[in-house]
């Protein structure tokens, strides 16, 4: 059987049909009043669900993209900034901040860890003369399936002054980030996460206080400038030809979150998180992340039983199951793999991934109790 | 009646329908075999259609990303940059240069003309000391509808030494353009016009010449990075997350390009084109570019007659007969339309174009002999 796949990795993540049908439509043209009306709506939707009063920018791109729009709107280079890294999209930060000459320093903790919130305060303290300029962070780290303490690295953040920039493509949505309430000061996403579309759109959001440091920036990027998509914004249009496809899929989708309710869809993604994270624990196996405190909504990193491979678990779910689950990236291969809970998710879809992987670790000989994962992950739904 | 609009715009423009399915596929992962099938063949056939051995580079962007990926992966601050401006995106080539702090000079020209090749040599004859590092121009212009002699001024550069970057967005597909036979050092298109699929894909293809500048580039671009790109590209992969269900469907319209072959592509829009201009210069309309021999076949720009406007041209052709055509843009808006002929486009649009086209101006009192235009246009297809 053919046309079944299902995708649960970090990203793309499933799309509802609604959506996809909104996308199949013949594109229109990029500056009529039709696609200005859609605009109207998603960019008021998406402050929506960013939990901001602030504009947010809809950038045709990759996550990587809206990243690239952070920090190539805030540096010069000789800049200093502080890197705090939990895993491969933390590095990412650096790299870029690098490519834009910046002096990188960074605070590196082992997969599937967090950034205490006491590190970061002692390292600020040491900072006398206020050198830090930018301090990039990650909330949900889609290679370990780890989540930063947002709030509380931010507000030591703006204690100290220099301005925070937040991935968010795997958190937004998954998980609460109130940008405004926790003093983010950037904050970005992408749209094939949380957001329920196809890649290829990506989104921004800077506080007063970035706009500021932007101002002071030489060589703002031209592509991703925040000055034409600010203007823009407000107008609703965009700068250049957009993907105008995947925008009137956006709306579509970013209604449904609406209805949903954005608290209602972030309680949703943790009791799932939390429910699938109890039945791989009654499956003998152990997590990358092992507090639940410090686990992402949307990324599960499992590591296989000893004696059982990465790769032999995967094949399985994809040729019996049609289910597809990412393998660790980088140093992280074949070590754990991952499974994505983040968007367009629902009960019925958990209940056949957890069985499908008990029925795969059986095969593979496997000792635990057949029926445990199941059981465990609709009590903890049910709790 | 609804859903049926005919977008005769310079883009996004007409999809075939078999593309929009391939789109409406819930989106594969991108990591899969299954995707690096799909990018296997997209590779090739864009080498087939931009008629190069070099790489074609496929980025999650609009046309204006495309171009950045190629000044921002060539310029240094204080570097010399020659821009070959005939309208607005000859003068986005500049901004987006002198963003990057390059010392830009423009040669320009009235709308609707085009660069004279011995302006350019003169002007090359004087840089004795090779001052000039890179020369932009466009080969289709969209704002006005002219088209430089590319393979004349892109000889000239040769000569010179300066690397040439070429805009394409309109006229790849759409008009013969050789990079490897005529010395084009970059050339750059967008997937929202001659590609027949909407908007959300640019390509970039740079010559041996183009890469040694890149080499000295100092902070190249880290999103659109030639060197990333290269590696995964040549791995039939993406560096990042890329517009999977775009991707999709444009494997699809290559397919379609390359069984109609691409010189056949580009003798079916001069065809179209000629035609075109032909059909309006008999219903006592004038045409921007005057001389067929400096027009693109992708966009022609038409004057309306004295006394009547661009808006009631355009209103009547989208109410009457939802056919949308474009305003001209900055000082040219209401000065012309433009009625744009690119990609998936057949004869019969082209006679339901024209002859709502004489409607229209029948009904805003406008003097020709009706007919006069569909018959010249059928007339032009047949010769």
């Amino acid at each position: 059987m053919k046309d079944k796949t299902f995708l649960m990795i970090p990203g793309p993540t499933p799309v509802p049909e609604s959506v996809m049908l909104e996308i199949a439509k013949h594109p229109i043209g990029h500056r009529s009043s039709e696609f200005s009306s859609v605009l109207s709506e998603v960019y008021e939707n998406l402050k929506y669900v960013f939990q901001t009063k602030n504009d947010v920018f809809l950038y045709t791109s990759s996550g990587t993209g809206a990243m690239c729009a952070a920090l190539e709107n805030l540096i010069n280079p000789g800049d200093k900034v502080l890197c705090l890294s939990i895993g491969n999209f933390g590095n990412r930060w650096a790299k870029i901040a690098q490519s834009r000459g910046a002096e990188v320093e960074k605070i590196e903790v082992e997969p599937g860890k967090v950034i205490e919130p006491e590190v970061l305060r002692k390292r600020l303290e040491n900072d006398k003369n206020k050198e830090i300029k930018i301090i990039t962070l990650t909330h949900s780290e889609t290679s370990t399936g780890a989540a930063n303490d947002v709030k509380a690295l931010c507000s030591i953040i703006r204690e100290h002054g220099a301005v925070s920039v937040v991935d968010g493509v795997t958190s937004v949505c998954a998980m609460p980030c109130k940008p405004d309430e926790w003093g983010i000061d950037v904050l970005i996403s992408g749209s094939q996460k949380g957001f329920m579309i196809p890649p290829g759109l990506a989104f921004l959001t800077a506080s007063e206080r970035a706009w500021k440091v932007y101002e002071q920036c030489k060589y703002p990027s031209f592509y991703f400038d925040w000055g034409a998509y600010k203007k823009s914004t407000q107008a609703n249009s965009t700068p250049f030809t957009p993907a105008v496809n995947l925008i009137v899929g956006l709306n579509t989708a970013l209604k449904m979150i609406k209805e949903e309710g954005i608290d209602n869809v972030n309680a949703r993604h943790k009791r799932y998180a939390l429910a699938l994270r109890a039945a791989i624990r009654a499956l003998n196996l152990k997590l990358l992340v092992e507090d639940d405190k410090n686990a992402s909504y949307a990324i599960t990193s499992i590591l296989p039983p000893e004696g059982i491979s990465v790769p032999d678990i995967r094949k399985i779910l994809k040729q019996d199951y049609d289910i597809v689950v990412a393998n660790g990236q980088n140093q992280l291969k074949d070590k754990i793999f991952r499974m994505g809970t983040l968007g367009f998710v629902c009960e019925r879809d958990l209940i056949a991934a957890v069985g499908a992987l008990e029925a795969a670790l059986l095969k593979l000989g496997h000792v635990f109790t057949p029926g445990n994962g199941v059981t465990t992950l609709i009590a903890e739904l049910n709790k």
